[in-house]
């Protein structure tokens, strides 16, 4: 099996995608392609390991960035590192592509290099969003379609179930729409509709209903379908929310002597704490719709969370998600 | 002036009800009238004051629950709290109402009984936002309506505007457009069609562009325009952000004996913190759009709260917020 890794695009790039890679090649005997400038992955390889075997570099010279336009950048940079992992796949040549760089260039890269699933018209991405239990669900899609249909909130439902089956080991997600209540007649157009839906499908989903936006952090559900417009805004206001608290929190805990010594007593239990919201554990987001097994790792990952987006990618070809989504997809 | 108080709505009714009464009416001058079981408002009334001047109580036997169909509990329970404030409004005996009680039924009966502004399609609610700078953000509009169109957005953002020049003093409101990105053309069909009026409108506002879910608790914005799906969604994940991270950090406190030392040092500092999150010091949120002044309070309301909607009701009407929004609805 053979894993290709964009070692350019993520904040840590490339030392942390190079640093995953000797790891993930380690720890799950497979192979790595590091996609990217030969010159500075060769230096950081040197550098890490001593042991090259099974790693293999495939030179790029451009870089796609986050102020690049993501269809666009697909199409004109032909020689940068996330291209030339997505034809790598695209080419049976490696088996699936993990990137920490720009969200929407890995989209339209899958959907214009890697291509859509028969059947499928929208492929999705799907955010592990972790919980107080140390639990996590998947948030489905979260930010890849705008002005969804409820067909399509029905696709991601159907390949979310199969992900979390597969690759996360969940015997029976329960499977919640994203809703302003808790009744079948509540919410917009687009979720009334997909809520029929799902309640009448002849496929095994075990659909439980709608889930408010509060209840998100309290595991009621594995998996939370939603147009990718509202997924963007429950990803986006939790991340500014945990991110501003534990900042206003720091700033609280300088303000006096006394806070000034409570905090460093409770410093370990505010790491422990801080770390049931990582989300290097879980791996990275999948991007479910496309041919072949596409991850998007979190942009700040390090070394442990490249490994693990590896590990997503490795677990995905092995239990040929893709196909069981193709199967699925014709049944519907 | 006088205002009308649903003293049976909230998770407080009705003592905070009555107790907030009594101290608006000390404070600001005005009338109230306490709308609600006349029994049980006595009682409480008696055990709080010796004074009862400027309070009246206006009997209403029934009262609507979060549970009751907003539009149906409007219709039926003609004499309920809510409905018989409603009503006194409507019929020019109150000038301005104020509810702690269901959202959905205060909406409901807002519309039916009060009616809209004239030129006004969707009246909206108004949820402020408090953040890490000890400012806030209008939410506008933050539940009432689904399924916008790009013109009912345009109405929130003039709405909202008013509102925060004259009740919260505001010279020059920035408003933003809750989106996915910061580029213009970013967005579903319904923000990049808002994005395009608010940006050539001819009216004096402040429009400052698209504002991520992730910077809405850093004050960068002092309106913040959207669908009521999408609003509601940004509300509740806060909410529910915030009241399970201090969840959580109470356990972590809990978990050892060095912990519960210093967690014990940080409590002043953690009050602090979480002051900066409380909802009683901004008062409710006003539902605008309607042809008289309606303010919903916090569910959870105590009497301080109680007292800071009413005191918004007060600014509101001085300043003759509802003849502005019809003033500029018609130049629109």
């Amino acid at each position: 099996m053979k894993i290709a890794v964009d070692a350019m695009g993520g904040d840590n790039a490339p030392e942390a995608l190079v640093k995953g890679g000797i790891l993930a090649r380690d720890e799950y005997k497979v192979n790595i392609v590091l996609s990217g400038k030969e010159n500075e992955i060769k230096k950081i390889l040197e550098k890490s390991t001593s042991d090259f075997r099974n790693i293999e570099i495939l030179n790029a010279e451009e870089v796609i960035s986050n102020e690049d336009k993501p269809v666009m950048a697909i199409r004109r940079k032909k020689d940068s590192s996330l291209v030339k992992a997505l034809n790598a796949v695209k080419n049976k040549e490696a088996d699936a592509v993990v990137s920490a760089g720009s969200t929407g260039a890995l989209l339209a890269g899958a959907t214009l290099v890697v291509g859509r699933i028969n059947g499928i018209e929208r492929p999705a991405i799907g955010a592990l969003i972790p919980n107080m239990d140390g639990g996590f669900a998947l948030l489905i899609d979260s930010g890849a379609n705008v002005d969804s249909k409820p067909e399509f909130l029905y696709d991601f439902a159907i390949m979310g179930d199969i992900y979390l089956k597969k690759v996360m080991n969940i015997a029976s997600p329960r499977i919640a729409l994203a809703n302003i209540g808790s009744e079948k007649t509540k919410g917009d157009k687009l979720t009334v509709e997909t809520y029929d839906i799902l309640e009448s499908t002849h496929l095994p989903l075990n659909f439980i209903g709608n889930i408010e936006a509060r209840e998100i952090l309290q595991g009621k559900a594995d998996i939370i379908v939603c147009d990718g417009f509202v997924g963007n805004m429950i990803l986006k206001t939790l991340e500014g929310t945990v991110l501003e608290i534990m900042k206003g929190l720091k700033n609280e805990l300088m303000s006096s002597t006394r806070a000034k010594i409570g905090g460093l007593l409770i410093k370990p239990a505010l790491y422990s704490f801080k770390g049931k919201f990582d989300y290097s554990e879980h791996g990275g987001a999948p991007i479910l719709g496309v041919k072949e097994t596409v991850i998007k790792a979190h942009g700040s990952s390090d070394e442990k969370a490249v490994k693990n987006a590896i590990r997503q990618a490795v677990i995905c070809i092995e239990n040929k998600v893709n196909d069981l989504i193709e199967e699925s997809i014709m049944r519907r």
